[in-house]
C-alpha cells in the first residue's frame, strides 16, 4: 500500500509495480467501503465531464461522498478568492482533493498546500496521470501486457496533455517501437521526446497503420493553429475512419481520452478496434481502486 | 414487478396496472433502501427545478446516489461532445439514467444507446411520462379514482408536455369528458386529439368550469404567439383566480406542474381547490416507487 | 435540545447557553449519524464557496445528504418562479432548508413559509448568524473565554453582514471594548449601533491595535464608494500586513469571514495572529452542532 497519503501529480513518478496493483485491483472489484465516512473535494477549475463523473462514480462505489464546483464561475472564486485559499478551504473539509486546473502545476501547487492527498486529474499541457492509468489498464486489460507492442500516438502532442501522459507511461514499459504522428507545430515539447526511452519516430498514419498494435487519439485543435489555412490543408490527415482502416493489423486497438469530435468517424465505432468507451467505462474502476490505495 | 429493467419514455407505454401498482407503493412508502450501492445518472440537458430535486431526492430517499448535470453549459458538451457519446458514457457509470432534453425523441434516443434503464424526465414537445404519474396520483390519492370525473385541461395544449403527457394518461381511464381550454393556436395537435379514447371538446374557462371536477392549468407562453397584440387580447381568458372560482364545483382539484407564472393568481392558493403544492410533493413519493420498480 | 425544529434567522435570537452548548458539541465531535436518511436543501440564491461547501460537509459527516442549488441562474427560477414557490418545493422534499439570498428577510420569509426549520447562511446586510458562531466559536476555543476581551472589527462595518452578525453576538457575552474601524461611510446602521449593550468608540486600527485581543477583519469594497478617489485615499488604512502587527499584543487573534481579496496580506498568513484558517475549518464542527441540534 505504498501510495497511501501520497499525492498523485504526474504519472511519472508512479513506479511500474504501484501501477499493476492499481491493474489488479481495478479489474477485481466493483463495489467497496474503503471511503466509508470519507468526503472528497472534486476542485474543477477547468470544465470536464468524463474525468469529473468518473471520480464522483468512484467515491460513491467506495462508499464515501464528494463536494466540490466545476469551472468555478458561481463560487467565491468569482470575488477574487486565490487559489491558494481555495485549496486551503477544501483541505480543511475533505479527506482528498481532486484538482483539475487549465493551469501547469496547479496541482503540485495544491499538494504543496494540502495536508490531504491531492490527486492531479488533468492540469495545464504535460500531465493527466488518472488518464494515462486508465489507457493503460484498457491495454493491459485486453492483451494482459504492455511490453513489445507498436504504439501509434495521434493529434495534438504538444499542447495535449493525455498524449504526453500517456507517452510518459509508456516510459514504464518497453515498447517495441512508438510513432508519433502529429502536425509539424504539434510535435512532442523538447523535453518530453528527450525522456522517451523506447525507439520512436515521427510518421504519418497512413504508413504507421499496419504495424500498430494500439493508436491513441487525440484531437487536433483548430485554434492551436494561427493560420487556419494550414489547419484545413492537414486536419484529414489526423482523422480515423472505417476506410483507412482496411489495413489495420488484427486486434488493433483504437483508444482516445474524449469527448471527440471529428477526429474519430462514428462508423469506427462498429469496428472491433473501438476501444474508447471500454476506455472511458474503465475510469471508474481504475480510480476507485486508486481511492482506495491513496486516500488515508 | 414488470417494469424492471424497462425504458420509461411515454405514459402511453405504461399499463393501468402498472400505474396503480406504482399508486399504492408510493403511497404506503417514504424511505427505503431499494437503492443500496445504485447511482444514477440525472442527465438535465434542459433545466428544470423540481423534477430534478425530486428525482434526486427519491434516489437518495432510497439509498441510492446520483451523479449529473444541468443545462450542460460547464461540461464537455460545451466541447462539442455529441449526445451520443454523453449518454455512453454516463450508461457506463450509472444503474440508471434520467433524461431531460428540449428536443423531441432524445429519451428515446437515449433508451436505443444505454443498458442500463432510462427514464424521460421530459424531451420536446409531447412526453413527460413522470409528471402525468404525479399528476393522477394526485387525483387518485385524493378521490381514489379516475374515472367519470369530468376534467379541464387549460393553457397550451400544442407545446406543453405536460398538458399533452396528461390527457394522453387519461386515455388510461374512462373519464365521463374533457374540456380543451386553449387559445387556437394552442391547441393539441391532431394526432394527439385522434388518439384521445374519451368524450372531449374545446370550451371557455368560464362555461366549463361549474362541471370539472379537475381542472389541470399550463403556462400559455407569450412566446409561443407570433402576434404580440394577439396575447396581450387572449392572456385574460387562461388565468384562474378566486373571483372565476366562485362558479367551481365543491371538490373542484386545481393542478398545475409547476412553475407557475401568473396563470394561477396567488389568491388561489388559500382556497381548498388549490392542490397543486401537492402535487409537487408527490413527485418524490411517485419517483420512489418509480424507481423502485424500474432500476435493476 | 431547545433548538430542535427552530429556524435560525438572527443571532440575536440565540441564547448564550445555547451558543456554548453547541460550542461543547463542535469541539468534541468529527463524525455522526444524526443526520442518516436525512436530506437538508441547499438554497443558495447567491453565490458561496466556503458556506456552502462547510454545511454539505456538515450534513455528510452527520450521514444525511443535500440537494440544491447556487446562483439560481440554470433552475426554473430563470422560468420566473417565485422564491414563494421554490421555498414549498423544498418544504415539500428536505428536512432542513438553508437559505443564502442577497435580499434582506428572504431567510424569514422563508421560515414562514416553510415547516421544516429553516437556517440562514446570509440573508441582506445585516444576518449571517453561522459565520457569527464560527467567530465566536474560533475565540471561544482558543481563548476559553469571550468576556473581557478587547475587540476591533474592520471594515464595513455597514452592508457586511458577518461583521454586522459578529457585533451582535458579542451582545451575548461582556467584552471589555469594542473599537469600530472603518470609513465613514461604512459606519454601522444607527440601529445596530445602539443595540451594542457594551462599550465601543470608533478608532483607527493604528491606534487600537496594541490594545486588541481580537481583529475581525472584513473586506471594503471598492463599489461602496460612489467616488473611487475617496476609495482610493482611505483603502490603505483597513490593509493588514505584517508591518502593522509589530505593534500588536502577544496573543492576538486574527478572524476574517473570507474570501479575503488583499485586505490582509499573504506575509501575516505565517504569523501566529492569524487564525483565518482555523476559522473557516471551524465552519465543519459548528455546522454539524447546529444541524444536529435543529434538525427534528
Amino acid at each position: 500500500m505504498s501510495l497511501r497519503g501520497k499525492d498523485i501529480i504526474s504519472i511519472s513518478d508512479i513506479k511500474r509495480s504501484d501501477l499493476e496493483r492499481i491493474f489488479r485491483v481495478a479489474s477485481s472489484r466493483f463495489q467497496g467501503d474503503e471511503l466509508k465516512g470519507k468526503i472528497i473535494a472534486m476542485a474543477f477549475f477547468e470544465p470536464s465531464t468524463r474525468t469529473r463523473f468518473s471520480f464522483e462514480t468512484a467515491t460513491l462505489r467506495l462508499g464515501g461522498n464528494y463536494i466540490g464546483f466545476e469551472a468555478a464561475q458561481s463560487t467565491s472564486l468569482a470575488k477574487g478568492e486565490s487559489f491558494s485559499d481555495t485549496i486551503r478551504m477544501l483541505d480543511s473539509y475533505a479527506d482528498g482533493i481532486v484538482v483539475r486546473h487549465s493551469l501547469e502545476g496547479a496541482a503540485k501547487l495544491a499538494a504543496e498546500l494540502a495536508e490531504a492527498p491531492v490527486i492531479n486529474a488533468g492540469d495545464g499541457t504535460k500531465n493527466h496521470p488518472t488518464q494515462a492509468m486508465i489507457d493503460l489498464y484498457t491495454i493491459w486489460k485486453e492483451r494482459g501486457n504492455l511490453d513489445n507492442l507498436t504504439y501509434g500516438v495521434l493529434g495534438d502532442l504538444r499542447y495535449g496533455r493525455a498524449a504526453a501522459s500517456f507517452l510518459k507511461a509508456l516510459n514504464l514499459y518497453s515498447p517495441k517501437k512508438v510513432y508519433l504522428i502529429c502536425p509539424e507545430g504539434l510535435r512532442p515539447k523538447q523535453e518530453l521526446l528527450d525522456s522517451l526511452k523506447m525507439p520512436w519516430e515521427f510518421s504519418d498514419l497512413k504508413d504507421a497503420l499496419p504495424e500498430l498494435d494500439v493508436l491513441y487519439v487525440t484531437r487536433v485543435q483548430k485554434e492551436r493553429f494561427p493560420d487556419p489555412s494550414e489547419y484545413e490543408r492537414v486536419k484529414g490527415s489526423y482523422k480515423v475512419d472505417s476506410s483507412i482502416l482496411k489495413d489495420a493489423k488484427e486486434g488493433l486497438m483504437i483508444l482516445h481520452p474524449l469527448p471527440r469530435v471529428d477526429e474519430i468517424s462514428l462508423d469506427v465505432d462498429s469496428t472491433p478496434y473501438a476501444y474508447y468507451f471500454k476506455q472511458a467505462a474503465n475510469g471508474v474502476p481504475v480510480r476507485m481502486a486508486l481511492l482506495s490505495e491513496v486516500i488515508p
